[in-house]
């Protein structure tokens, strides 16, 4: 990937539109990469790839580990693919890739009738180290996902935090996973990812929990209507689904489907995906600020020397940066 | 907080120093800000008051929502207070208050004891809406807390992801809380956040799920084997408690104390907490560098044009971003 040259990128990019994954897959790894060569081919790749997007039906899902979403993915996701002809994207965010060099060991084979499949495409997505978060890097896999012909993109996220704020700024429909049994009462869930769910869907229904999961059902839906509606109108649902015995599935996609008809007749569709690219462009710029002003060779220097006096010394964080504000300005303003 | 000038400052300082927790709220609420002018008063008050800070037991609290994090944090803190005549802060970072504006509600309360003991001092820190995520606010938070008289700064995360990364590096010991029954391997939890852990704790060890925990505490040291050391050398301990029982409390503080023990006879504690300091500086350098550039006149001028532009036309937002990249290096170049 390191000589990626222009031309490479007209092939890339035809390759991506034909619905070949394997094209997908590097153009991904081209809009993630830190090298500043790539960065600039990959956002003039995008932008021309920007009209073949937006096509699809963009679905969050999240829940704490244990909930089950890579099962429940999988069985959704079969589902829409042999019964619907969808093509399907998992879009798998794991914020915690960082320290470990972006390894997440195992996770590639969870799903695996899924990944077997020619219509399916799954892959982890980086969060940005630095700025910008999940959002940059997630909302331009989206567009290349759709570019590249898939109905229906899933976006995965593993944690309970800012993830899933960032990732609702991104999705038609947030689903929210929960477990028979972690309380009918909505505690341990934080109000502000309960302001984010259109769908609460309670997991592993199924054996001798079945109808304690219907149970929790009915009170979550009670406790629901505490919360103040979502900014779209819509009306928050519950259901119960067995990812294992396949039960519930169809159930959970038409309420999807709904949801969709829903925001299309009421004329929110539109406006939400507006504020999906409106959310995304303040990230854009905001990084495009940052790199600017990082990048300059003067801003490089004064840098690498303050960050060597912090190594060298026990001289104050604080200081050296009130230091580098006066620096800065002299730097941008002596002329 | 509007009006707060200098003078005000001085006697916050003041307030903070005598160990006044009406102070200490004051002055986080102040580094919290978002207003020019309390950014500046704040940096400045910082650094006066960062001789004072650093001498405190720093401990992350990590586990899933439901895990017992406030019950545990609860029945530690209360131990450390009784019995050993400590002064202990409580920082619970919250990555999804942002939609709620700040609210989050209920939470104060979950620690009775504690937030009534004139010897505590429970308080939610914000975390950054644009750069820096958590890192840059906590960090002041901790050295305030300090500055203030606490011996023990406990730093709660709710979530599983982004928040704990952040936090792993600015404590000096990781705890993450397990529940019975959440498996005995390491399925759900990820890797980083694994390699961040010194303490793996089992709660709610009571009633009759005592064995099922000490039998799983057995399997999760085996597994725990098979992850590299910690870079500081620690071999990570398993512990099983009872946080309503109040069980294995001392246990733990037992752990943490050893752990602190061994971090400072290899001398491995200064450069632990070197590090930190490091980390906070990079943070605090990218934050500056963004302010810098983002609130010169003419980029604002820029941004706002360009923002005008997104809502008003179809036009994409990548070929916007380019653009605004070419206008920013007439801004600063063009003379």
């Amino acid at each position: 990937m390191a000589h990626l040259s222009p031309p490479d990128i007209n092939a890339l990019k035809a390759g991506l539109l034909a619905g070949n994954r394997a094209s997908l897959s590097q153009a991904i790894t081209l809009c993630e990469s830190s090298l500043r060569l790539h960065q600039e081919l990959s956002l003039n790749m995008l932008e021309e790839l920007l009209p073949h997007g937006g096509k699809s039906i963009r679905i969050g899902v999240s829940g704490i580990p244990g909930a089950g979403k890579s099962t429940f993915i999988e069985a959704l996701g079969m589902e829409l693919i042999e019964k619907h002809q969808k093509k399907v994207a998992v879009l798998a965010i794991d914020p915690t890739s960082e320290q470990s060099g972006g390894s997440i060991l195992g996770d590639k084979t969870r799903m695996d009738d899924l990944s077997r499949n020619h219509n399916a495409f799954i892959r982890p997505t980086a969060t940005s180290t630095q700025l910008g978060g999940v959002g940059q890097y997630t909302q331009a896999a989206i567009i290349l996902c759709e570019a590249a012909g898939f109905d229906v993109v899933i976006v995965e996220t593993v944690g309970v935090g800012q993830s899933e704020i960032s990732v609702n700024k991104m999705v038609d429909v947030f689903l929210l996973l929960q477990i028979v049994g972690a309380g009918d009462d909505l505690q341990g869930m934080k109000r502000g990812i309960l302001e984010c769910v259109d769908l609460l869907v309670i997991n592993k229904a199924d054996g001798e929990l079945k109808q304690k999961a219907q149970l929790e059902a009915a009170n979550l839906k009670n406790a629901l209507h505490l919360f103040p509606q979502k900014h779209s109108g819509w009306s928050r649902q519950v259901k119960t689904c067995s990812s294992i015995e396949k039960k519930g599935i169809t159930d959970i996609w038409n309420a999807i489907e709904e949801h969709q008809q829903y925001l299309k007749s009421s004329g929110k569709f539109e406006v939400q995906r507006k504020q999906q690219t409106d959310a995304w462009f303040v990230d854009l710029q905001n990084n495009c600020l940052f790199d600017f002003i990082h990048t300059q060779p003067s801003v490089q220097a004064l840098l690498i020397k303050t960050r060597a006096e912090i190594s060298s010394t026990n001289s104050n964080p604080l200081g050296l940066v009130r230091e580098m504000k006066i620096a800065l300005k002299e730097l941008f303003f002596r002329k």
